[in-house]
């Protein structure tokens, strides 16, 4: 049977994937878009030879990408999510009643299209009302948005055209466009792959945001699967919750939200560098 | 580069290596045992294609495998260790000074002896004073065995040889050798690729113990990375330290111990079917 191969680390490590059939599999202005089906997880969604979502496991990450800060902050209406086409995160932030307006910025238009087509469940709150889709890079967007609560980044890899999201000009347009209790969340890669990046993620943000933090969550598709995701905010500290959770997930709760927040100690040590996964 | 390819789900999903050099090669009485060396990990153990330990990320699963049941019971001194061969659950063991004797229970000598040649740092307490070396199976041993406080079964997975340590007779005889607070902990494979499994333990540990909990260790190198550890206990809860931390380690900690159990509601939803990663 055919095989889908992921490079995971320095070529040191890899993950194959039994492709059962390929769906789809295109070059858009982008980047190469591919879908397959495979046995365990489902369809699986593939941009420039990395897994994005499967069908199977995709709620983990795009719950935690919407509902930790949806909670930490007292009141979200108005929101960004960068990035994201498959539109999961938007799909997440949507179960959101007091959420008024959901900018949805992803520069790749087939993305949409193609997630619409292969991925209905996952793709399914991207005609809602509240949603504004803008095809563009999501660094320019921002330099012009006011007013905005939470501002979430579910980016590609640190590579490529999707560079320019991890840049510390980047947070400080996002600092910028955030309302005073506004909190931004950023995809940061593997504690146990990457630790590299997440360091660079965490040190930028400091640059900018007064209160950073780092919450994890399990994704087996993601290599090194212990996947973080770094916040900055202008006030107000993530690990509390300021509502009350009231919304149907499969993952997150009120006590995943303690849960998936690194220890304080760890937490220390792994910035200091005396933890070194 | 010549590559080491691991199946990790029911063909659905495999880890590939990078072999830098392959060390050894060679089958023992019960198995085949490899070792190379990776760019990232170091050097690797692998057991008839299952990867057992790297170099690098080791100390996640022997820290965990022994610190949490030591510092949950209130003075273990006699200790189990079923398996592990490379030594390095023995070596966390070994750092309570309160442990008067380990009783090192591996089936294969041939294990013991590639890993004190290729593993030098792990194998480092295997000639300590107080363990004493068994190349016995670990379900025979236990039969006979008595007053035990900790048996801390680190096994392969649940297939071939190794397949009478996931039996109910086997934690018959564990719960028969254990003294008033005694309590077990066996590796339990992946929360995110092997749920089916974990409930397998689970539930032939309840048929045995009247406390049975679950924690968890992030490890890269393990397939599905998510990895559970069952706990079978006579009496205590594992949750509450009884002990004071005060070795060293990497990433076990008192915090650790906490953040390692899964949370109470999210191991309910897990044991009653309605979270299924």
């Amino acid at each position: 049977m055919e095989k889908f191969i992921e490079v995971a680390t320095l070529e040191a490590i890899e993950y194959i994937y039994e492709i059962e059939k390929v769906l789809y599999k295109a070059k858009s202005e982008y980047q190469e878009i591919m879908v397959f089906k495979n046995p365990y997880f489902g369809n699986m969604l593939v941009l420039d030879g990395a897994v994005q979502i499967t069908e199977r496991d995709e709620f983990f990450y795009h719950e935690m990408m919407a509902h930790v800060l949806a909670h930490a902050h007292p009141i979200p209406k108005n929101v960004v999510v960068i990035g994201g086409g498959d539109g999961g995160t938007v799909r997440e932030v949507a179960k959101h009643k007091c959420i008024e307006k959901i900018y949805f910025i992803e520069i790749d238009p087939e993305v949409i299209r193609v997630s619409k087509e292969f991925f209905p469940d996952v793709a399914s709150a991207v005609d809602d009302p509240r949603v504004e889709i803008k095809n563009m890079d999501g660094a320019e967007f921002i330099k012009g948005a006011r007013n905005i609560d939470l501002v979430l980044i579910d980016s590609t890899d640190p590579i490529g055209f999707a560079k320019s999201l991890f840049a510390e000009e980047f947070f400080r347009n996002i600092e910028n466009a955030l309302s005073p209790d506004g909190m931004c969340v950023i995809q940061s890669e593997s504690m146990l792959l990457h630790p590299g990046i997440v360091l660079d993620v965490q040190s930028v943000l400091r640059k900018v945001f007064p209160v950073v933090d780092l919450f994890t969550a399990p994704i087996a598709t993601y290599p090194g699967n212990w996947w973080t995701f770094s916040v900055g905010s202008k006030r107000l500290d993530p690990r509390e919750m300021r509502r009350k959770f009231d919304i149907n997930t499969k993952y997150y709760s009120d006590e995943i939200h303690d849960y998936s927040f690194l220890p304080k100690g760890l937490y220390r040590k792994f910035l200091d560098g005396s933890f070194r996964p």
